[in-house]
């Protein structure tokens, strides 16, 4: 049993933004010589979110980040945060802080139309990804 | 430490749908003879997800999918997607495509009211689910 | 590779609340000699959830709280679950039932600003975490 960890950067241009990192996940993986196990992908943010989903067709991740916004505004009143980004933090519950995937014969066991996006949510900013790698 | 992997199909028949797992995802950690670890199930699809709910009253995955589809509806002006399932993809990345859970005494440790539901968001559909089993 | 299991209660005191359990949770981490791996915090309630979310400024919580309510409101025309608690499952799924983290040098690799939370959406009651610490 193995267990690697490695972090990388990325750098969001827009307020609200998913961003495709499944090469750069994929490249941990290819890396690690790990043949069987599991990925875990964790963003250390509290106003960002990593989820998994269809990254063929950009109109997709554009219409969830549509309907996100549509659910939880950036302004509504009510908010007692004053740092104006409420709406940020509440995303970054819903969607979720991390994923976790599968690694088969050396890859990401992904289906055939997934991919994994760094959600950001209170850009543009610097971020960090963390991967952690475990198996055999 | 032992790592196993399995993989099952089911079938729904509604677009939305929960259909409980537990005792698939059971079977499979019975079988496995691993007695101290954890489960991953998995969802390979962008139009689905896993969720851990109460799965003695059937009233409340009904009422659960029921608030899914008024706050993320199945027609809504603004989604750009053209296959018509903006809506499935928002639900899969809400729930998330995957659960955890431990494993104690050969057994999955779950609470006394909980079960593993697969959640279909765009059905009907043949899906697969993949578990992975870790421990010793 | 060891694994090691621990649950801890605590009370809620409102029916909707977010408690924040990172030092509990650090203490398992910190005695379990583990100083390269990952926890599971998991929760085996229906009504309840595990996030991760800014523990600095209580606004926050607050707001996370605020915006779930809007979005999940307790009463409901449709609802159709006996027990006038729907909304709460809902939430649940919502948010999800558990979180993992990582643990590097003998501590958890939590962002600068991130806390993990216990959310209640149906107290006040008495609940259990479960925690898992696995690694080397």
């Amino acid at each position: 049993m193995k267990i690697l960890n490695e972090v990388f950067g990325i750098s969001s241009k827009h307020r609200n933004q998913m961003i495709d990192i499944t090469s750069q996940v994929g490249s941990v993986v290819s890396q690690s010589g790990i043949t069987n196990g599991d990925a875990i992908i964790y963003c250390p943010h509290t106003t960002a979110a990593i989820t998994i989903n269809e990254n063929a067709d950009p109109s997709v991740p554009q219409d969830i980040l549509f309907t996100l916004e549509e659910l939880v505004p950036h302004h509504r009143a009510g908010y007692r945060h004053s740092e104006g980004n409420s709406d940020a933090h509440c995303k970054s519950s819903v969607i979720g802080c991390s994923e976790q995937m599968l690694i088969k014969d050396r890859t990401l066991s992904l289906g055939t139309w997934q991919g994994i996006f760094f959600c950001e949510f209170d850009g543009p900013r610097h971020r960090e990804v963390m991967v952690q790698i475990r198996g055999e």
